[in-house]
């Protein structure tokens, strides 16, 4: 079959692997029928996150059921489904406290790889949920952001206490910051603040729910969100980059007594601990526990309530994965999708 | 009046200064009836907080009030008051949200000094609450109490979701610690994990609800605390000690999804930003907005519910200051109060 492969910084290729089989009677296998690439993909790409060896990639996924093992239970060959970036049990106490990303049997799918043409998922009756398999093409591209970006954009927007009467501030302008805006106006926040120095951006942001625009970064940017917030600060600030600077803006922007729902992966972040306990903020983040937003995001598009698949703003045959790197690497694509 | 003045590591004195003065009309002045010896008071002293030039010293207190500016409404010369260790309007946003240790108008008590015969207290409607002329000694020692340590040991236990059906690990056997303790055990914590080596303060932990008891520490402690809990760790973790150990210990002792409330005043810890996103704990602290519970606090000691003035095991007159601090330091007294 056919699956992309990272061979170091900037070289991506898409080349014949062998496909996958049962190894455990909890798994599946599916047939990809959409992947994409992530923004996190391009710590690696970008020379930030060493890889050791040629590494398979992909960790979103929607997908067609081809094989189950003897345990699984709640899924049948021939079912369409969608599944988060981390295989999870969902019967844990970890799991069944909504954190199915810090699962105590859980996998990384980034391990696995799903830019591909089929992929083994752990914990298949835990970790998929099934979709209709009548779909239009804007509900398939939707349901593909909620495997990742539009779940961990959601989980930020939550973890941040995003909720009426609440003005949340954006850090971040990729799909999961975008989709995070989407999030706090789903969540009824009265006022967001996207942060942006990009027009498409911007626009997107505005279409999401973003009620204003901060172009400024930094103590620049820090200051204008206190100016537009009385002087207090955002009562609620989703961190989407993963870096000291968006850390510190993201805590900076935030009130006393505010919620920062953090979920850029961290690259090379130091928190100073006076600074952390002098803002008195909330701090909550990490990797999403996309799975526990999973089935009400599923309904929420399937009836039309939200669109995120408007993040998908390039759409390449797997064969041309590589272009797709680059898009996204220079930003003349928010999100590649990638099909099979 | 006399008041006590640090000059420099391990140098406490007690001197005659100017009593102080209305210098705002939202001002009172109380003439101090009780104070002590605080274990951030220990940091200077310790000579880890460099003090420039001698230092006013104190900032637990009860009193009486003696003059009042035009502008104080709620409160009349005579009335018997506890104030936290931060001065707040109690009426601005970040006040009204329960944070008035970050009041915009804050004035922190430390700078004014309380170990002495009478105080400035700024926006005394703000920060002062009344309690009765009428009172055992005990009451009053746990009253004195509430005005930080049992206030900030509350706010940690909060802060870390301590209630109904949870297991909560404490680290730091110090005064706030214990009272972190005490403060599960009213919220209804179902098990209480005292971390302590000390057979006293193991005691004293026991007594205030603690059920179990853990002396080891470091990777030692996290691996009991995870073996005491089924494996997932604790899921609330108070945090009152303020190093890069202590706050390590509780974010590592703490389940994903769980919470860590740190209110150790922090002193040289750098969180990585890696290992605090995958940990997917909470983390809030800071400062205690110690005014938020001090009515609750006082109702509870009046009526008897509570009685933490029982960390006092020491009283000195104030001219015995410095002994005070030593016996802290040495670690023969857990907390001292300062009689006038």
């Amino acid at each position: 079959m056919r699956a992309v492969v990272m061979y170091g910084p900037g070289d991506v290729r898409v080349e014949e692997v062998e496909e996958p089989t049962l190894t455990r009677p909890t798994d599946a296998v599916i047939r990809v029928t959409a992947t994409c690439v992530c923004g996190s993909d391009l710590w690696p790409y970008r020379g930030f996150n060493e890889i050791g060896k040629p590494a398979r990639m992909g960790h979103e996924y929607l997908g067609v059921v081809e094989q189950i093992g003897d345990d699984v239970h709640d899924l049948a060959v021939g079912d369409h489904v969608v599944g988060s970036f981390v295989a999870s049990d969902n019967t844990c106490e970890i799991c069944l406290d909504g954190y199915q990303s810090r699962c105590i049997h859980q996998v990384m799918m980034g391990g696995i790889g799903t830019q591909a043409d089929y992929a083994l998922i752990p914990w298949a009756d835990g970790t998929l949920v099934k979709i209709p398999a009548e779909r239009t093409p804007e509900q398939t591209a939707s349901l593909l952001a909620a495997s990742d970006v539009l779940g961990t954009g959601w989980f930020a927007a939550v973890a941040a206490g995003a909720g009426p009467g609440k003005t949340v501030a954006v850090v971040g302008d990729g799909a999961v910051g975008l989709l995070g805006v989407l999030a706090a106006e789903q969540l009824g926040a009265e006022r967001i603040i996207a942060m942006s120095r990009h027009a498409d951006r911007q626009e997107l942001a505005r279409r999401f729910g973003a009620t204003d625009i901060v172009t400024e970064r930094g103590a620049a940017g820090i200051a204008e969100i206190k100016e537009l917030t009385g002087g207090y600060g955002a009562h609620s600030t989703i961190e989407a980059v993963g870096t000291q600077e968006s850390m510190q803006q993201a805590i900076g922007a935030t009130r006393p007594g505010g919620h920062v729902g953090f979920v850029g992966v961290a690259h090379d972040v130091e928190l100073d601990g006076s600074d952390l306990f002098v803002s008195t903020v909330h701090l909550h983040g990490g990797p999403a526990p996309v799975r526990r937003f999973l089935p009400d995001l599923v309904e929420a598009i399937m009836t039309g309530q939200i669109a995120p698949g408007v993040v998908f703003d390039l759409t390449l045959p797997i064969e041309e994965a590589a272009e797709g790197y680059r898009a996204m690497d220079e930003r003349t694509a928010t999100k590649v999708m990638l099909t099979l």
